[in-house]
């Protein structure tokens, strides 16, 4: 691997950032390293072991993948006579990554009782002793290299703090018994203003990493390869809503007989739905006639001034022709975004629930909740930036390859790290998929 | 239904075409229903019947299908008294219109011996009949959407035409006996030049069906709702081969390990390839040592000459990334083909089968075989064009709900009708699809 | 293969009967090969050709198939020099003789349009004239060996005429159209007589073929290898139905909650039901609120009086459960059958579906219905008798292989050959198997 | 319930027993629930979530669903105002009794991380109170019933012992890490002596439970209700063989291409095969050339002289078919080990894997190792004995409904519970399942 990941001719302006000291180097490691543990806190061993789909990997597995990732992609090619914590942890906790082996089959996570929750900690204490000693005293000839995975690990492992709540979050739900990752209270949201169009005019805008993102990330200049490079499009006029569905808006539909209404469905989306039998977004449910939804403090009556959450792509473009409208592109969102602060509702804020927009943003008349409470869906299939060329060998699995059949979701949520994401964030999911923490904003074509 | 199917503020040319004459109409009318019939004159009876494949309907089923599209969409609504032939065909013979009720299921169309073959040419013929009056007396109030549900139904026969090709050659293929179609000679291909590159500049261009449609169309300014509306996109600089991958190229890639190597696959593509134990193309088997192809004239020699055809979206892509290129978005595709006379090698030729790009193309410079020979995968997501809105009704399930998850195809193929495709068709299969008559172009960024 | 298949021991019977002169051997070929043919004057060339379920073979199918066995066990093996009709058959229409070679996929038999239906009946009249060359010059160091085979084939193809009739029934029922067989009346039943209990006391009983059967068998003495040895049990005291359950019996059962019971249901019986949502025979259906019922004379209203068919094992003990009965085993219906006369209703009566027991039997206080009508679902697991041995090779895999997880029927049925059945004749089924004609005969401990 | 259970006429010795003093069902009580305990010392919290497949569960819900039975059929119905530990445990912790409601599905008992372990043993502890109190002083006009229902709780919490450490092996040999269950030594076995056939003349005998059980039950008198009634058989002559088939008797079969040859095979069985690719024994496994085998003790060098566990109804039958010999009827083995001790090789051995047949049985001449070890397949299909009448209410669903598809096995392994077993038991498992101690005894018919 080379510098290139994150340093492209077009992503520029991050070569010429500084590169960390050691100290703030490891500060960082530390600060993302505890945050993984502070996540787990209120988890009972039980909880970390239990996979209850395919997709919902459980928490053991996600704290030992991304101490994987560091000692694969760090500790062996860069840390002379590395002991391994365990030889058979390359094969247990390789997510995808053919390269580096066959993986150990995702849906059989749940199976594994060994290592148990102690010995995992003691696997993470073992990869940090080794970190910090690469990291205070790092080859020179290798430094550069070393910054820029260092840089791509950590973010990995905020990208698997988020899963981890996600998951958590559905493998808990599938318990009758509806436990409770904790036991918070969920302030209500006030009611929503109506909901207002913003207009953009057609033209040419480029898109894509420009090396100027915020102070938050890890670390300035960081972006990953399939936020590059920047490039042109042609965007004819459109509008964008200046803030998300909410529930109340989203059980209109639903009154209105969304769900059995082949002809606001896309083919494979009307499929999907009769074959799960979807009547409502995920975690959904009444009681006593009332309704109610389960979240991570467990189970509330629906806020009917929250944003609407855990829906599929297929359900988001739903309703969206219901509401005759459609989904942005990921080129309109970028554009309309483009200016605003990378600011919102993040996992930093203590609610792992999304909130209502704020009634007056800056600047005026720009959408708001563009960053955090919910990724939100585009129309746009996850597909490769041109020019764009993954890294040389494993490392190069890390985006590319999953370029086909997958709709891309911008912005951040509500259990994202505060400064993980930024303007030209690229995240995807299948279109069927609804345990993320996804949500709708609608878009038109110019009035 | 409108005249807005095709006559969109951005197709405007259509509608300044005069309206073909009712004897031109049926003329046309009679030509397309001939041929449908026509094609099927080498099958034996039991031929009409088998089903192998949830997706290769039966040869018996099209025929009816195509004739119960005129039924129900120009007879039952624009003839007064129209008796159908039998009303349990609206159930039988729909495809996927929810609109016209719950079809009968696709993967059991091959478990219906009745109605007999014999029935269904009755069927036909009891349609023609009715057609004929229609046409040649049309109610004056109702003929320009008699006109374009006519132009759409009898691009919709050309559409099954292909696809009847198409499954038969599936279904029969499945049988150890391996039958032919019909027992024809095939031409060798003479050797193919290398292959050269096309460079094209970056730019704004605009796409999309613009009303000046070939003469061959049916008719004159007709195009199907997705290619609509006319819109711009801005292309990066890129490069086009000038011609298909052939088979013999395509044998280098097999030999050098190209279904055996996850680097050169999409995630979800090497999925499919392990799943379902793909090796080569579909079709190519083994004889004795010799690599033999499956044809619509039986088994022959592999052609190391001739087009590689048969591939999925997914090998395609394989192929393009083992040979340092990637494929073309639709819109190079297009862009490159736009001065181009979309003639080409059609099912008129003959030859169910493609045959080697022509040494010298006019203009010089320029791509061959884009129209004919081979549906080109393209690396483009099949999606709405900015302000696409499909028709009201049934009829409007035509195209729109199956924009998600497929990719979009262009220029035509050797089992094509002549003058059915043109620059701006969008054809779509799922990226694992390779029973279509689809091959590779390679494309690239600016050198 | 030596005579042993039908002459062990046991069944010494057999070879003291004297062997069938050619002539007679030749007609009985012809009467039994003739006999398939007629079954199928009925049908359209489509008709042939459809599979709609994996037990379901095609008719087209079934034709081959017996002479596939005449061709492999007779005419390849006894005649030197023997030319087959096409090489390929050989592995076409093998059943399941994984010791002629891995037989053709089952659940692909309908993917066959080739052979066509004439050149099936041109392979039986290749055959034919084969085999009458052959049974009229019989090798006389083979002839034993060949009068052997050749009863075995004759009653094989018996076997097959009456599933030919099985699955033809059920590939037509799949047609929304509901197409009949053949367009016949069918004759209403009287009302049935109040079903009475015969007594039969406890003690040690023979059973098992011993070699008296009746005329009607070809040839005499013959057996299938699963009906012996002859052997001795112990039966308890027992009490026997004299009639089948009817349909008015069965529907006071639906209506009592029969399919929505849990309690009267054998666990994988009741898992079944829930899966295949089983909510009355197979074939029942209502129209405009009248119970219809498809046979192979179309559709017709549910006659009360005749005798309910086409339950699976699982509705039969169902049924008896809620009854307060049970099933009888196997030997407990022999042995009530023993001095019975193996007649009844079979398929040269020309109706084909059940008809009601007949008011007085002879001789009187004995079971009636015993042979024909239906075959009987017994509580008997499917298994080898005290010393059973299949034969050597190929033909060994006839029945033993079987011997697990399907459950015996006895009796014969109104589509059985008459005099096919026997006393001892063991037909068998898995446990949710509905498409045979299957009825139910109740049994009980002594009073 | 009533006392009919266990009381039936033909099981009449067990009430004439004295029932047991309350203190000593309450010591029975406590020495059985602590048993349950003691078999989960060596676990970490994590192994006891887990699930694998659908058929082994989690040692947490063992532990919980053998309580829910003393809570469901004892505290319930017997102790005025009992208050449930939890409410909804009624519902989690069912496994298959419909009449209790409608059971938590099966397969994903693994998804509960919740109750924890440790809720698992207040759980336990609270059931235990409540018992306790009630077996003090038990209400005396239920005094009967109360005896009857504890004994049927004990035994099957004794039943659940050996689930618990089968399941236990099961699921932590899936885990690449092949953790132990415990760490110990295994002995190995000394060579076996050839193999010896016990011959048995043929006659009527008696079977099913009379009443006389060993004194080590759970209590005197105790079967369960498909060990009755006791009835009549008749047995034609046949030979058993003395002691188990050891693995290198096994690995002859399979180095003579055993699971090669489909005439070895039963049809079902050989499918089976096939489709999970079986090479040996579940266990089997090759490390660096040397046969392996994974016990509850880890991994072990292949023992050649132990006896063959761990393999399927299809396999035993195969390899039986392979000797030259048949696996033995239920009633077979039951005459030949009528005179015997139902002494042997249990769980309180401390060894959990089977060990040789001792040299010298007493009495001579007599089949060892009928009673412990290895549970033996036999070919009886698992049905109702004559008479059989399943108990009313839920608890009637212990054993009847399960009476189908599956095979008889006797007479308790080197896992089950000292004294739980006896010469009538009957315990059974589709013919494909493998995870049990399940081995192989030859029989045959008369020299």
């Amino acid at each position: 691997m080379t510098a290139s990941l994150v340093d492209t001719p077009s992503v520029g302006a991050q070569s010429a950032a500084s590169p960390p000291t050691p100290k703030k180097a490891l500060d960082a490691y530390r600060r993302v390293r505890s945050q993984s543990e502070a996540l787990c806190e209120p988890l009972e061993t039980e909880d970390y072991v239990i996979q209850t789909a395919d997709f919902a990997s459980p928490a053991k597995w996600h704290l030992s993948h991304v101490s994987w990732f560091f000692e694969t992609f760090l500790l062996e090619p860069y840390v002379d006579g590395y002991q391994a914590f365990d030889p058979l942890f390359t094969y247990l906790f390789n997510s995808y990554y053919q390269g580096v082996g066959s993986p150990f089959p995702r849906p059989e996570r749940g199976a594994l009782s060994r290592p148990t929750v102690k010995q995992v900690y003691a696997y993470r204490a073992h990869v940090d002793r080794a970190m910090a000693e690469l990291l205070e005293n790092p080859p020179s000839q290798h430094s550069a290299d070393i910054q820029c995975r260092l840089a791509l690990g950590l973010n990995h492992e905020q990208q698997h703090q988020e899963l981890l709540l996600m998951d958590l979050k559905y493998n808990l739900s599938r318990n009758p018994v509806l436990p409770a990752y904790r036991n918070g209270e969920l302030e209500r949201c006030p009611e929503a203003k109506p909901l207002n169009w913003i207009d953009y005019d057609a033209g040419v805008v480029s898109v894509g990493f420009s090396g100027a993102a915020s102070d938050g990330t890890l670390f300035d200049g960081f972006c990953f390869d399939n936020e590059g490079p920047r490039h042109r499009v042609f965007l004819e006029p459109y509008r964008l809503a200046d803030r998300l569905v909410t529930n109340s808006e989203y059980q209109a539909f639903i009154a209105d007989g969304g769900y059995d209404r082949h002809e606001l469905w896309l083919s494979d989306g009307w499929e999907a739905c009769r074959r799960q039998a979807w009547r409502a977004p995920l975690y959904w449910f009444e009681r006593d006639g009332e309704p109610m939804e389960y979240t991570l403090d467990g189970p509330h009556t629906l806020d009917p001034h929250a944003p609407v959450c855990h829906v599929s792509f297929y359900e988001a473009d739903a309703y969206a022709r219901w509401a005759g409208a459609r989904l942005a592109t990921e080129f309109e969102w970028e554009h309309a975004a483009a200016g605003l602060e990378p600011t919102g509702h993040f996992v930093d804020s203590g609610r792992l629930h999304p909130f209502a927009a704020k009634d007056a943003g800056e600047p005026a008349n720009a959408p708001r909740q563009c960053f955090g409470d919910l990724w939100e869906w585009t129309s746009s299939d996850y597909g490769p930036y041109p020019g764009f060329r993954p890294d040389e060998g494993a490392i190069g699995e890390y985006n590319g390859k999953f370029m086909c059949n997958q709709r891309v979701l911008r912005g951040g949520c509500c259990v994202t790290p505060a400064g993980h994401t930024r303007l030209t964030y690229r995240n995807f999911f299948y279109p069927d998929q609804r345990w993320a923490f996804n949500g709708i904003r609608l878009a038109a074509g110019s009035s």
